[in-house]
């Protein structure tokens, strides 16, 4: 399908078919395409933790949802998590987030994330993008090193959630001329 | 075309043609399809200035060339850039960000600078995205106010430059399982 009907077809889906697998091919496709996503200076500055252990998906998401909030519970569903870890940027990268006080992984990880989402999207396949987890306990679940930073969790399955109408107001984030 | 041959197609267009204007209904339709990418809560933490006057083409491109250290000079090239300046998230965003230690605005400019790429593509435009320039020096030029960030700036034009080969080593970047 072309872009515009791939991005206005993407959307965030909270509720899975817990009886249907991912494709390990359309799998393995998704991971393919999202890491020929441009990030500063090619550092690439991540590695992406494929969950699909039916055990570990529970405790993944014990760490994404809240009980108490109500919050998240579709995440046990989704028969993989894409869990985007951290790494060190290269050296001009990282000098660059220094003298620009930019953090450029954590714009690189939000790119990557999209070309995760619409790769998928154009397999059939609905995601979610979370951010708000506990980080600590979910690297303890992944075996990562207590240095690194889990920025998000990318659920992934087939969705079993109608398409909504995006609420967006577009232009009204477009500035035209140089009078901001 | 399809996802992944935009996804291999697309890549940091860094010479343009100086006589071919980028035409007023695919600008539109780039920006169009560009705010429909997610961000967190929904909160677009963000605001686009397209610049196309000359005038201030030339101010931008002096902002992101360092003429010493011979950086950037095609940024005069391109006849259009788009500025993405940083806006406050709104109100769960904000919380989520203080909370979680992470700052969901840079992730969200992540993913809507992958949007104008991959909606510039297949529009058979060249972008690149640049994140080092003078900031401070590039706010005055475009009237962006001094509480506010310039995350990036995305150049926009028909490229002249010849496909490349990507330069990825994608699967190593990829822990199948949850032995990091």
């Amino acid at each position: 399908m072309d872009f515009e009907t791939l991005a206005l077809t993407r959307q965030s889906d909270r509720a899975y078919d817990r009886t249907r697998p991912v494709e390990p091919e359309k799998l393995d496709k998704i991971l393919r395409i999202a890491l020929t996503a441009p990030s500063a200076c090619n550092a690439q500055p991540y590695k992406i933790i494929v969950v699909q252990d039916e055990k570990l998906i529970n405790e993944v998401a014990d760490c994404t949802s809240a009980k108490a909030l109500g919050m998240n519970h579709f995440t046990k569903q989704a028969p993989v998590h894409l869990v985007i870890v951290e790494e060190p940027g290269n050296l001009t990268s990282s000098i660059g987030s220094v003298i620009k006080d930019k953090h450029f992984p954590w714009i690189d990880i939000g790119i990557v994330a999209s070309y995760i989402c619409l790769a998928a999207r154009e397999e059939g396949l609905g995601t979610c993008i979370l951010g708000w987890f506990q980080e600590e306990r979910l690297k303890k679940a992944l075996g990562v090193p207590k240095n690194r930073r889990i920025l998000l969790d990318i659920t992934l399955g087939y969705s079993t959630q109608p398409l909504r109408e995006k609420k967006r107001k577009p232009f009204e984030k477009v500035v035209t001329t140089n009078k901001y």
